[in-house]
């Protein structure tokens, strides 16, 4: 066992589920603020499982930032994608400029923007927002052979669980994990077929653009990727379907939620992509489902699925169908919403508010 | 012709259709931004209605406020409502000491709260944040009688139409409109079910938290009033309608949205009660539909109804059914985001990005 993989495994140790207590606190405090019983809906359940990672010692405002993943695919040699590869690069260059949906949310949202260079397919300058933690220039074409190798795989997942334990020390409690990958959406629904066990047309979209045409090509190359790996074999170890149809990025944001969880740091999933990192990381600990929120829903077909499989509601359904982590951006003020409800308002007593007629 | 009709009438012409040579020009711009065609899903829509709300001319950040009309109703007596009239004033009080979910949220996103009260049975202070314009201390029970005299609703409309005149003058862009009145999901409901024709059932439900009886109760309350208004007539006029079945605070929010349409400015709706007076205004001047945006959707169930009448789809879904203003305000962000997107994020060309492969 290599030191990254034994360190995967104690993070894996580390993930505590929530204590009940700390809900009914919640509950209890919610029911006493001037409003009707309930009249909050779900921003109630997401200020009481808040409440509960914070183990009732609520710190606001919430420390926010956002990852963003990048990392090129080689599969997309096989024409899996509407846009070029190179539009990673060129995407990763204007998230540092400053220019993409991302930062445009980032700023106005008060959250800080990291991009994380996994695997992009070119190299950058140093600049302040960028990590460069680059395992290759990008997986290898999963049609053809594994994505990544066993080694590739340890030391993606390592610079995600290494992120999120930094993230911990500067005190971030609201994490929001987005991507940037031509072709990512290809390895997604690859992971999300065997995940999910649906029929890889069921859970595969047009990603950023595909033509009729080019959604068949891609069908046929995760199908046929799917098979060269695992053959007829029913249930392939999460570990295994993120290293031979996942990706890079996807790898490092399985070990960058798994290490927030272990961390207490509350996780919003964005999108198709990210949700499928935090559906292998379900699979590899369930405990980490009691830190996570769905920021929307997207639009990718496959990632309802996700949602019903970790059982996750998402806070918004805009449409939306960015990535980059725009839908988990959008979604944190209204986490920080339901908290400051909880701790701010005035109870019936304070407040000298009469309730309900019995 | 009184004074204040004859301005309501001025109002109702000034009220000017969108012009769609912006929304062209709006949907040129989102094509060009680094994202894929239609990505932003209906962030998307938004910035364009926004855009042509301002002819073109954005002004960021946005002026936002929420004004919360608060009014008694007289149909109380009737035993409609799961709290006693007094709760109308204790959350008055509650609203001027910032304790209500309302202040809490429009702390957070900076959003100035403006409390007006048309018809509270309670006297109060000067305060900042008050606007002292009660007509009557509450409406009159409308099972009785009509709820307002004509004077009375011509003096609630007019409370309404200077208040967005003076908002105009302030430079505000973007307003929410809430409420708070013990009893006026009764009187919403009434509305409802005579503006989309559908049954008292179908559009009433137990407000703040009645019971089964309680509900049952307010159904024969609301069909009772209806059918000594208006007997069998089929299509009662939409100011008949206010008057009879309305509430002052409804009246108020309905002049208001109608001058804030002639003025220009975005109007938010909250939830049922809100949307019950957007409905009215809409009855009164169909243009006044594009410059509506709906917050949220209720769990009240005829606020869905009143939804499809407008054609608005709610920017949030969270389960909530509290008023105030607070699914509004919670929505104000995101149509912010759109507009920032629309003008900040940086072009294909711009960012030397690559297009979609043809």
């Amino acid at each position: 066992m290599t030191n990254a993989t034994s360190q995967f495994s104690d993070v894996l140790a580390a993930i505590r589920p929530l204590d009940p207590k700390y809900a009914m606190e919640a509950q209890h405090k919610l029911n006493s603020l001037t409003k009707p019983i309930g009249s909050l809906g779900r921003l109630e359940k997401i200020a009481a499982q808040m409440y509960c990672i914070f183990s009732g010692e609520v710190r606001l405002p919430l420390c926010r930032s956002v990852y963003v993943f990048a990392a090129d695919h080689g599969v997309v040699a096989e024409g899996v994608s509407a846009y070029p590869s190179e539009v990673t690069a060129q995407m990763v260059l204007n998230f540092l400029g400053g220019g993409a949906a991302v930062n445009v949310l980032a700023r106005q949202n008060n959250v800080a923007l990291i991009v994380v260079d996994v695997g992009v397919a070119a190299d950058f300058n140093d600049a302040a927002s960028l990590c460069r933690m680059k395992i290759r220039r990008g997986s290898r074409n999963m049609r053809r052979e594994p994505a990544m190798t066993e080694e590739e795989l340890t030391a993606a997942l390592d610079v995600g669980v290494r992120l999120a334990q930094t993230a911990a020390a500067k005190g971030e409690n609201l994490v929001a994990v987005g991507e940037m990958g031509i072709g990512n959406t290809a390895a997604a629904s690859a992971i999300t077929s065997l995940l999910t066990q649906q029929p890889v047309a069921v859970v595969t979209g047009r990603g950023a653009g595909l033509d009729a045409d080019g959604r068949n090509r891609k069908l046929h190359v995760i199908r046929r990727a799917i098979k060269s790996h695992f053959g007829a074999e029913p249930n392939p170890a999460p570990l295994e379907i993120l290293r031979c149809v996942g990706g890079l990025e996807i790898a490092a944001m399985t070990g960058f939620i798994l290490s927030a969880a272990a961390n207490r740091i509350s996780i919003v999933c964005d999108g198709f992509i990210s949700t499928a990192a935090a559906a292998v990381a379900h699979a590899l600990s369930p405990n980490v489902r009691d830190y996570l929120f769905a920021g929307h829903c997207s639009e990718e077909p496959g990632h309802r699925h996700l949602l019903r499989l970790l059982d996750l509601t998402p806070i918004l359904n805009l449409g939306m169908r960015l990535g980059e982590g725009t839908g988990a951006v959008l979604a944190m003020p209204l986490i920080e919403s339901s908290l400051r409800l909880l701790t701010e308002m005035a109870t019936f007593s304070s407040a000298g508010v009469s309730e309900a007629l019995s």
